[in-house]
């Protein structure tokens, strides 16, 4: 033999014995195996491997096997072969020196979670429902039924819109929960709130009015699309619409001010329609939590006064999981074709065999039951808070609790960073007021605690309302 | 009774008693009657409404229905109800003139399938696996095996890259069928290869380089994110990687050139890895079908050969359903941190319990039966396309066979829109060449069908070949 050969089996050790006689495909093996002797460097560039009936012989495999491995990795350019010169590593297979080797695993990532870059031992942070209470064995039954009633269809492109069995499903549901008034055509699914923005923001563009008390994230999200945000104070009644202009659009939370708490007055729900009527400005409700009223029943939205100028966005965030990735928006007829144009006519976003079974969740009754069930639960926590505030710092006034997943306790001028602190100090997660204010609003003295109560499974509560106390001021 | 008031009873017409005794609460029916009466007109603004003890009375329901009701709609803008001035029609409620009423059903908007405005009674459009092969029920034994062995943490907020499940399984999966090197932290969920796409283009910009014949979606996708693409020429070896330049991106379809069909030759798997090393520019390989190859075990991933330069995307469209909208990206270390900043931190997009099924579904062995299974039908198909060609236009030279779910078919020069005309006169929707060929390439007098074999029910296949042969030019 006028040329030496490597011989890969000495060269990748006994591991590869080992392996092949282990499960899986021998040729998927021995091609794994080559692989990394060429990327460690063990197989260098225009080495010449042995003829395939040698190494065959060697590991005691089919020589067939050995072939169609070498075949496949000259296909895939680790190897080549040319008549008269046998079988080599690849030049442009090797790893320049130093890199390209499989790298460690990355080093782990401070992930940041809505509780910010640490999950915390108690979690008062608003945003998320307890994990803990999906409802597994409904959302089951709900998707064997859909997978079994769905056409074939469902399995193929569909409408951009999504499938109208959910948006029939939501129109019905919405008119009688929270008086929308809409058809399946006007509803456009989404994956979320966030994703409506973007959406929106491309479509209408310009400078938007905001609460001046807010979701940052959202601010951030729309900056990013290129639309300015002003802010529009924000009392005990809501947003002051008086205060609109000749914005593009007014972003508001009329069921329950985010995070203040309060509903919009009616005056202004009826104004802030009559200011988009007079400049064309377009209204968009944050509908976030509008299932969850306890004083009395839900407070309507906006959009049933005129469907023709207020866009209501929804979504099983709150109500369900944030993970299920499911939202709507409820749209003014003459919106539907450009919001589905920003989405991409062929990319659906959330998966079509998830909304056929929200869709049966919905309209089996077992959305309802699982909301009631829910409304239960958060009304007790509520309820567990406000009494624990009420024994342990009877001075700290607390607001916004007739609905929703969160309360905002009022804290006395300049303490709220101290107090953030503190319950930090106590392996507690919660936000302050601050978190939640339009930068270009001028400070207006308040403090506060914005203390969402449905996060942290019911075992943990108790501890959770124990350490929030000891973080408030003395009294 | 110095005034008097409307009886909405009247107003509103027998229709509300009927509802009143059918299902559904009372209060809500009252409610949603009175919206409409008042967006109606039938109820103008200002106008008083009766007490609620008579309305109750004339409706035969209890007053604390007709009360509440009442409330709401005052809490919601649509009435007002002043001390001494009773419950009265709200002004802002009203709609202007002619405008503000509930639309007609928006008209059947001709949505733009992949098979172009209308869905033909026949469908060789590439693109779409047969939707009535998704395996329901093998899917959903997975979905209660992952619903009932997820953690909690599955339904609250994630992993912004998606659930670790799903990246460990393809991690193993690519690793094992695509030769593909990498680890669960360094691959990113998404909704399929658009969204990877939007992502990689709003991380790498410039300029970029794509094959001649592609996606005109995906070109035009692109030009959306302000990134130029230039042609590269496609021959029978894949795209010319000699072209290239100094474009900050490349994006290939090794595996199985699209739509032209033949996988890029071992040299230029090299060389393109080559061109990464010296210009510092990005391989993305897209591997739309990497799974279906008939002459001999599939080509493995240019990835592989260098997992620092080249990017993976795929997904499940062609292999489950497009509808389930997952799809992945393996990506080098360094473009992790800002792929996922793209995306949003805090928005996922498949929904978590999808990712989860998919996760057991590969893991359990389910993804490689369907697998195998569908390339047995996508080889047997293309067998009959073949057959049936050879029979009755032997002279039409097919290419692109050896894998994926379509063929191309090459035409007398000249002679393709005359072919994709008669194909829709006989009900058979098919695309020529012309749809992908990239608008700044030279008319290179290539004339040709893209014929897609996966898409139809196994009944109609024979009669879309049939459609198809009679389309064809007389030999």
């Amino acid at each position: 033999m006028a040329e030496s050969w490597v011989n890969p089996a000495e060269s990748l050790g006994a591991d590869l014995h080992l392996e092949l006689t282990g499960p899986g495909s021998r040729r998927a093996v021995l091609m794994r195996a080559l692989r990394e002797a060429v990327q460690s460097g063990r197989l260098a560039p225009g080495t010449r491997l042995p003829p395939y009936r040698s190494l065959a012989a060697d590991l005691g495999i089919a020589r067939n096997t050995v072939a169609d491995a070498y075949a496949e990795l000259v296909a895939e350019g680790w190897l080549t072969a040319r008549q008269g010169s046998g079988t080599r590593v690849a030049h442009g297979a090797a790893p320049p020196p130093g890199g390209g080797k499989v790298a460690p695993s990355a080093p782990a990532r401070s992930l940041r979670t809505p509780a910010g870059p640490v999950r915390s031992t108690y979690d008062l942070v608003q945003g998320q429902p307890d994990p803990s209470a999906f409802p597994r064995a409904a959302w089951l039954a709900a998707a064997r039924r859909a997978l079994g009633n769905a056409p074939h269809d469902a399995f193929g492109p569909g409408d951009p819109r999504g499938r109208v069995e959910l948006r029939e499903a939501l129109a019905g549901y919405l008119a009688r929960v929270r008086g929308v008034r809409t058809r399946p055509e006007r509803i456009v699914l989404c994956s979320g709130t966030a994703h409506a923005l973007r959406l929106l923001a491309a479509v209408a563009g310009g400078r938007w009015a905001v609460e001046s008390y807010g979701l940052s994230f959202h601010r951030g999200l729309l900056a990013g699309q290129g639309v300015d945000t002003v802010p529009l104070t924000v009392d005990e009644h809501g947003a002051r619409i008086g205060e609109l202009g000749t914005q593009r659009a007014v972003l508001l939370t009329p069921a329950h001010q985010f995070p203040t708490g309060g509903p919009l007055h009616p005056e202004r729900r009826a104004a802030v329609v009559g200011w988009s009527r007079s400049t064309g400005g377009l209204v968009l409700e944050d509908d976030y939590d509008g299932e969850f009223r306890y004083d009395r029943r839900p407070v309507g939205a906006v959009q049933g006064l005129d469907p023709d100028r207020v866009v209501l966005m929804g979504s099983v965030s709150k109500s369900l999981s944030p993970t299920l990735r499911i939202g709507w928006m409820v749209l003014p007829e003459q919106l539907v074709d450009d919001i589905v144009a920003a989405k991409g006519e062929r990319e659906q976003v959330s998966s079509a065999t998830e909304q056929l079974t929200l869709a049966d969740f919905i309209t089996s009754g077992a959305y309802d039951r699982h909301v009631r069930k829910m409304r239960q639960r958060h009304r007790r926590r509520r309820d567990q808070l406000v009494a624990a505030l009420a024994q342990r710092a009877p001075r700290v006034r607390v607001t916004g609790i007739a609905a929703g997943l969160h309360a905002v306790l009022e804290l006395p001028s300049g303490t709220e960073g101290a107090v953030v602190k503190a319950a930090a100090r106590q392996g507690l997660a919660v936000e302050g007021l601050a978190d939640y204010r339009h930068p270009d609003f001028p400070k207006d003295g308040r403090d506060g605690l914005v203390v969402g109560y449905a996060t942290p499974p019911e075992h943990r509560y108790p501890r959770a309302l124990d350490a929030l106390c000891r973080a408030l001021p003395p009294e």
